[in-house]
């Protein structure tokens, strides 16, 4: 117990020392900070900005402030945002980090930071999460696919430590088998990162190793931006002679050349959604364990029926 | 004076009331923190991702973190995170926030944080900055367009409440006059907002008042997205019934269709060159007051002779 006059003796002491009442202060006397610590993996992919306005667009109203770090899918770094960001006492972290080794994600878990997993999960349900149906979404690319008569179908994927690149890959597999292709038919080029290099080196390795493959499901719509110039400066015109399909439908895939088939991952939501449950968990109200948001395929210009192909190849 | 003593005391009892000897203590006494707050207006806007990639290369190794908000380019929002970041005391800022009214920034300037402005300036200079030489990148435009035939260039221009909007107009009248190009046949269309339906919206507006206009030059790259879009929807080829050039060099430009003539803006070095001016301000070092970066001219393929128009129009 601590007498009113000692509190006040400190108090001024405290101030005399350059402690001021200010609200780093108030949110040390309370532990509430009214800040959330959101890291991200790449802001220069267009996936992101939309989940940072959602998660923006939920916490704002609530006089919540959302910092943004990026992290590179680096290891390093995401400590360092991590603990950048417990220094300065969140209240709580959302996670659209990708790396699928739990890193920073079981830090938090072990110090007891309210937290939710945004356009990701993990392996060990530790924290809430929020994610698209990717397997789904994979499911329709594949579907449309063999609908327009592609069976010779290659995917360029995402790196396998990274949630999505491993969760998209294993779906591709399923639904190659699911329709009856031809699992030598339907080969799968491992991407380095999901950037559009990575759609570049893939489709080189595609043309050199599988010429007679009619259609590319890229793990995500940057790796998809890389394919569609390699296709171009291999003379392969998309999509009389190979379609494309990406995945998440970033800002510009309808800009593409041609426009981009891609699945519409909702991020905004993602965002929002991943948002509401934290600021739920700080509220102790009872919080989802986990919210799995549909996705759509969106159709486009780079994919269209394998048939023009076909006769080329026969 | 306090004695050691009395130091011991109020540290002893500060534990006891919950202050705690973390890093957010410890800045408060040494009044440093190692975090910059950065107010950006639109993280969507692919412009903005590699200006902070370039801030956190620059703090990162000297164990500052960036913490990023949005602004909206909304005045209420700019104070809600500029407060938030006060309270929680960031060292300093980073505004690439774009309005052109001083706004928080005469606070900052007035309570006496450090603070540096990137990809803009203020019409009185209150702290260092440094931008891109719009003037000369729009000088580049319109001599490209002038060498290629084009005498009626039409301009979509962006808000001229914002930085850059207001820059890039004044530019874009000057270089028509020094080119001896007729100012009525060279007309500004006012754009709401630095986005792709702000493109739209000027396109139709030209076509409908201006049918003999044979270019239009865009305030920045997303309206030339939402111009090269219009154009597609009304049947006009770009580039050889209408050219299209727009502004940054963003993301992505490279890919539309057609592939985009735009102005580079260095803006990974705008996000670094001002954070380590930051730095340098912090470690009460000289800095300059200002850093005008060159632009340069990208020729792609949304560019191309006015010939063929002519040739139609005659």
């Amino acid at each position: 117990m601590v007498s009113p006059a000692t509190v006040e003796r400190v108090l001024a002491a405290a101030q005399r020392l350059g402690y001021t009442a200010n609200a780093v202060a108030r949110g040390l006397r309370r532990q509430r900070s009214q800040t959330v610590g959101v890291l991200i993996p790449d802001l220069t992919n267009p996936m992101f900005a939309p989940i940072v306005r959602g998660i923006e667009d939920a916490l704002s109203p609530m006089g919540f402030t959302a910092f943004v770090a990026n992290t590179d899918n680096s290891e390093i770094k995401e400590r360092r945002a991590f603990e950048a960001f417990r220094a300065r006492q969140v209240d709580g972290f959302i996670f659209a980090n990708a790396r699928r080794d739990l890193g920073v994600i079981q830090d938090a878990f072990d110090i007891g930071i309210p937290s939710v997993l945004a356009n990701r999960t993990t392996d060990i349900a530790l924290f809430p999460w929020v994610a698209g149906d990717d397997d789904s979404g994979m499911r329709q690319i594949i579907e449309h696919l063999v609908e327009l008569g592609h069976r010779k179908i290659a995917y360029i994927a995402g790196p396998q430590n990274i949630s999505a690149g491993h969760v998209r890959t294993i779906a591709f597999r399923r639904y190659v088998e699911e329709n009856d292709l031809s699992v030598v038919d339907c080969p799968v080029a491992q991407g380095d990162a999901f950037d559009s290099p990575s759609g570049g080196v893939g489709v080189k390795h595609i043309l050199q190793h599988y010429p007679t493959v009619t259609a590319i499901v890229c793990g995500n719509d940057m790796i998809a931006v890389g394919a569609l110039a390699a296709l171009r400066d291999a003379g392969i015109a998309c999509p009389t002679e190979m379609s494309i399909v990406g995945f998440n439908d970033m800002a510009l895939a309808r800009d593409l050349l041609p426009s981009l088939t891609t699945v519409r991952a909702p991020m905004h939501q993602f965002g929002q959604k991943a948002a509401e449950m934290l600021l739920s968990e700080l509220a102790n109200n009872e919080v989802e364990k986990g919210v799995l948001l549909p996705t759509h395929l969106v159709e486009r210009g780079s994919s269209s029926a394998a048939r023009q192909h076909d006769l080329l190849q026969s």
